[in-house]
């Protein structure tokens, strides 16, 4: 993905990743203000990376913001709030919809056995809660595809001990209140009705098995739809069985056409 | 659809349903034995539906087993626990495949937010565990389809008040043990490996847009192709935004399929 020819090619692009407010290395909850830390929804995120090219790095204008999944949904984010800034945007298994319907009620499970959980203590837990084992069991259902789970797990006793595993491994470095905050930084997010303020070149990229962006909900067509001729799209259809997933599984699918998409943009800067 | 003319006309057909071990007026955990109530399987309810028959009403062989969702799953399970006791089954948005993958998880989540609750108290709680609505809420998110979802709640807000809602309506009558035990109910259940004992004639029905029995899988290709010229396959691709609850808005457009399947048997069985 990133060597010589390939699509994000450093010897020709600059390329800047930040973690976002809430994970990382960047300010979080668990840092010490547990539930007592600010409010931040994807806005504050966008308008600190925003910050932090302009005034920490000096920079003005990117030729493109990409992202995958909640990094899609940033991605949405800034062609709306700040829509000169870059001349394309790339929002991979993402949707500038808000979180609703079955997707907000996933962001609703993911916090709730957390905060019906007593050792929670209203974040002031000295271990983490259990809940959080719960929260991530639940949440992975919605990442992975039926025909890949069917694959791992294809008795119902392997079935029972999948998700306990899966959940002790990516909670091993996961703090409950951050994952909390994290499912609440969706709160208002609506890049949607929006949509008419967008400048950039835009190209999206899903996966057509994807449970957290159904394609049968029809929202990029309306999506699309609003866009016009800034849009293209691409809803790869490999690896369908590996839901959300399968955006780790096709990058050499989608990868030519993300590649070309840049080198578009950037001819055209270079045009002026 | 038990009208005159109908389906399934009672002015033609005797129609037994009985509540399965476990649930409504039968036998189950919540009558006082709690988690000590003797464990039961898919197989011991088919058995005491058969004991019900011979034994209760004098009953030898029926015209057609059917059932929808578990009910369907029974009526697998009856095609080769008693193959020659009917002329035809008909199982509705049901699969004879184990509960494995996905499926398995959810009948894991369907308990562990239970178990994992101190107010269970190893099934001797005072009062029904808060656990039982989280797990309720977790289940509801695979019978319900993505589209319909969204339209019951199509803001962030919504999606954050409804299943609390469900829960709420939906556990009122349901007792923590007894839907433990419903969920370990599918233990060992496996038709689809003993398919070649089936001699009734089969309807199978599905819903397109079912997360319980996902098309993807292509698990009734497997079972059809086991069944052979026995079975008859029916995919109804209408409200597949509803999931499995579309098997519940599609009655007139399966119901004559089913009559006349029914019509057929019967036919048949006159003949001789």
């Amino acid at each position: 993905m990133y060597g010589p020819g390939q699509p994000l090619d450093i010897t020709r692009y600059f390329i800047i990743a930040s973690d976002t407010v809430g994970s990382g290395k960047s300010s979080k909850p668990s840092d010490g203000l547990r539930m007592r830390f600010p409010k931040f929804i994807i806005e504050d995120i966008v308008r600190a990376q925003h910050t932090l090219l302009t005034e920490g790095l000096g920079i003005n204008h990117l030729l493109a913001v990409m992202g995958v999944s909640f990094g899609g949904r940033q991605t949405w984010q800034w062609s709306v709030q700040y829509p000169e800034f870059m001349s394309g945007v790339v929002p991979i298994v993402s949707s500038p919809f808000p979180n609703a319907g079955r997707r907000g009620m996933t962001d609703f499970l993911g916090i709730e056995p957390i905060i019906q959980d007593p050792a929670w203590k209203n974040g002031d837990y000295d271990q983490q809660p259990r809940g959080l084992q719960l929260a991530l069991m639940f949440y992975w259902m919605f990442l992975d595809g039926a025909g890949h789970l069917w694959e791992e797990a294809p008795t119902r006793e392997q079935s029972f001990q999948y998700l306990p595993e899966v959940a002790k491994g990516w909670g091993r470095n996961l703090d409950a209140n951050d994952w909390i905050y994290l499912m609440r930084v969706n709160d208002g997010f609506d890049a949607y009705s929006q949509l008419d303020k967008v400048k950039a070149r835009v190209l999206v990229i899903n996966m057509a098995g994807d449970e957290q962006v159904p394609v049968e909900l029809g929202h990029m067509d309306k999506a699309l739809k609003k866009l016009g001729d800034k849009a293209e799209y691409l809803l790869v259809n490999e690896f369908s069985d590996y839901g959300h997933f399968a955006a780790g599984k096709t990058v050499n699918i989608y990868g030519p056409k993300l590649g070309e998409f840049l080198k578009r943009l950037a001819t055209a800067e270079e045009r002026g």
